[in-house]
């Protein structure tokens, strides 16, 4: 299955067995000719090419005050599901089958909600700061929105994002349904330290209960050691105000945690000396471990990538020169590298990451691979700034066994059969 | 007007005249205390501020396949301006007044169509690369998206932003108005390079013609060097496909050059040695001069920044400490520094930039202001990694007079009275 043609040097070097090609074709433009793609254009035949299409022949609509998408691409949606009969508690899921670098629009961010999005009036909504402060402080959104701000572009990961992974037989769903519970935006907001010195916290303070407006109150507990870290109360994503299903006025953002922690409709945070132990950082969002057991506080989000393309559905047209790429990303940092395989794991290159590389951000990598039309078994995995790996399925399993519903990061495989049909696959 | 307030070192030393503050204070949270800023948030009154609100009483709405914005931000709207009468020419402008950090949403991005917006089967269109090449070539959607892509987020410029900052007398507009044929998207496509590299381009060759699929046919020419250095075919847009207004299903995107040349729904590259000169590079798109004569391919667009708030429309809220913010941009790199200045030119200060500083894309910068009160003139100027610096209007002026359209980076000037009111000056 192994194919080495060193002899076809107007593709590059092969790097790793199966047809994994040198990064450098993706990192210097026109340096290195693609002569195998040309397969893909075709020559201009006897129908004119240059022939004038109907909508070049009559003016197109005007402006709009709001614009909207295609016509042609309002199949790209979210893939909603939830408990049947319960209102407002269930998922979304971000199609990253159908996107591409490593935005994603608001439109489709991933959602998880407990009861619903609320209908929330800014003028009306209040934060409150208190508990084991020298002054509490009740916030408008006028208020706050005179604070000093920052910009960064980081991810949000569902702690059961790619949970299905951990089930006996693998699930053949797009990539988006499978590890949908991510996106990445640029969010603005106002760092949390601000607003924790102005309250002036008590020296004996160690924790914080954020609590959400929304019907579930949903309510977690943050060392405060995060909260003056890296936290901010977002008030901006991708540009716009929060979208409401984002937690809008305003949210808790906690880069590289689990998603439930950056809590949405943000309405307190209580200072305090221990974690309150509420129902979602007990019942929930707890690591079920092969004793029966349940291990808490599990916040950061493991070190992680996955293919995008080729995934389940986008499957295969023919033997040539294609564009492996996927995400990735960590919790605690910056990526440091990316390795792809397509032989199963037997050999691995690494692939070329897109510029800029931000910390607890969305990473797009790319891989150059000509398919030699035989079987082939892909896998990524991603490297962080820390040194930690992405372990396989089978490590978590054999550690955690299979009731685990959180922290998923396994290494995820696509296998490729001839026919060119791409199979989700625990190998 | 002068003032320096040098006993209150809780807000930090101020820097410049009028009350600028050191731009630490947003570079290290926390390690400034921002006392001043607690007049802004309240202390909880007899009216219990923990009460629960109503949207938490009952359970919001459902998940939702693609999102929307909440209905309290609908307001947030593109200003659409055209010719009475003609279909599809005109402008939509970005409502930057009321968006923060760096990206613009989709559909908030600026438009400029000069025969509306065809509706673009992606199917059927086609791309071709023909003129003086080996092999002319014809690409499909699907086969485009079979080439290695890469992923940039950049400015876009219309030539025309900010040109009313020409006229004898300045506008009272928002920011958006003003300044807001300018938007910055995080852009992934195939670089021209390699598809040039696989028609092989005649050693002869120089120029090439750009031509959209719209009723206007839109056609600039592109001299061959920088569709090699760095342009690309843009498939998509903040990770999703482009929106039609923005060239659906591809555009090519020229990084830091004049918007009108990153022609949208392209439909060929004509390889040739001269420029066609055709309409919109002779009769418009060019800088008219003092004596009438016309100056054509001005390229890139200079270097440039503008303070979004305070701006026309976003007034002051009484005497204390703001956060003024603003974008800065250059066609020729990145943005090296960006200095303010609140007594009208008089002292300078440095604003602090956020992180990553991107070549050719949108830089916010943040700068700590205690308003006295008193009347002030706020300005901002942008340094790029080439050494250039922004203009005033009146050296502009002095070199071009009033009647040149295109290219305005000169200085934005905001006058702020006593009143709190923000009104654009020349000065």
């Amino acid at each position: 299955m192994t194919r080495q043609d060193t002899t076809d040097a107007v593709l590059g070097e092969p790097v790793a067995g199966n047809g994994l090609l040198h990064r450098r074709l993706f990192l210097t433009q026109g340096a290195a000719s693609l002569g195998g793609l040309a397969l893909l254009a075709a020559r201009p035949s006897n129908a004119d090419p240059l022939e004038i299409p109907g909508w070049t022949r009559a003016p197109g609509t005007n402006m709009s005050p709001y614009g909207q998408r295609s016509h042609y691409e309002e199949k790209v949606l979210r893939t909603v599901g939830g408990a049947p009969g319960v209102v407002g508690n269930g998922v979304s899921l971000t199609p990253h089958q159908s996107l591409h670098g490593t935005i994603t629009p608001n439109s489709l961010h991933f959602e998880r909600h407990h009861s619903g999005v609320p209908d929330i009036d800014p003028t009306s909504h209040r934060f409150v700061l208190h508990g084991l402060v020298k002054r509490p402080l009740v916030f408008t959104m006028d208020a706050l929105s005179r604070y000093p701000t920052v910009t960064r572009i980081q991810f949000l990961e569902c702690a059961g994002n790619s949970g299905n992974n951990f089930s006996p037989m693998p699930t053949q769903a797009p990539v988006g349904v499978l590890h949908g519970l991510m996106s990445c935006s640029e969010w603005t907001g106002v760092p949390v330290s601000l607003l924790l010195d102005e309250a002036g916290v008590d020296p004996s303070a160690t924790w914080a209960l954020a609590e959400g407006a929304d019907a579930a109150a949903m309510s977690r507990s943050i060392p405060l050691e995060k909260l003056r870290e890296d936290a901010i109360i977002a008030l901006y994503q991708n540009g716009e105000r929060l979208r409401p299903e984002n937690g809008y006025p305003m949210r808790l953002f906690l880069p590289g945690w689990e998603g439930n922690m950056s809590v949405k409709w943000l309405r307190r945070l209580k200072i305090g000396t221990t974690p309150t132990m509420t129902r979602d950082e007990t019942s929930h969002y707890t690591d079920v471990l092969l004793g029966g057991k349940a291990l808490a506080f599990t916040y950061p989000m493991g070190v992680k990538s996955v293919i995008t393309n080729p995934s389940t559905g986008l499957n295969m047209q023919g033997p040539g020169l294609y564009e492996i790429t996927g995400l990735a990303w960590s919790g605690a940092g910056k990526i440091a590298r990316v390795e792809v395989s397509a032989d199963g794991g037997k050999t691995w290159a690494q692939a070329a990451l897109t510029d800029p590389v931000l910390s607890k951000s969305f990473t797009r990598f790319r891989m150059a691979w000509r398919w030699d039309g035989g079987p082939a078994v892909l896998k990524s995995r991603a490297i962080d700034e820390t040194g930690a790996t992405q372990p396989t399925r089978e490590s978590l399993v054999t550690r955690f066994g299979e009731r685990r519903n959180y922290h998923m990061n396994g290494i995820q495989v696509w296998s490729i059969a001839a026919s060119g049909e791409v199979s989700n696959v625990y190998a």
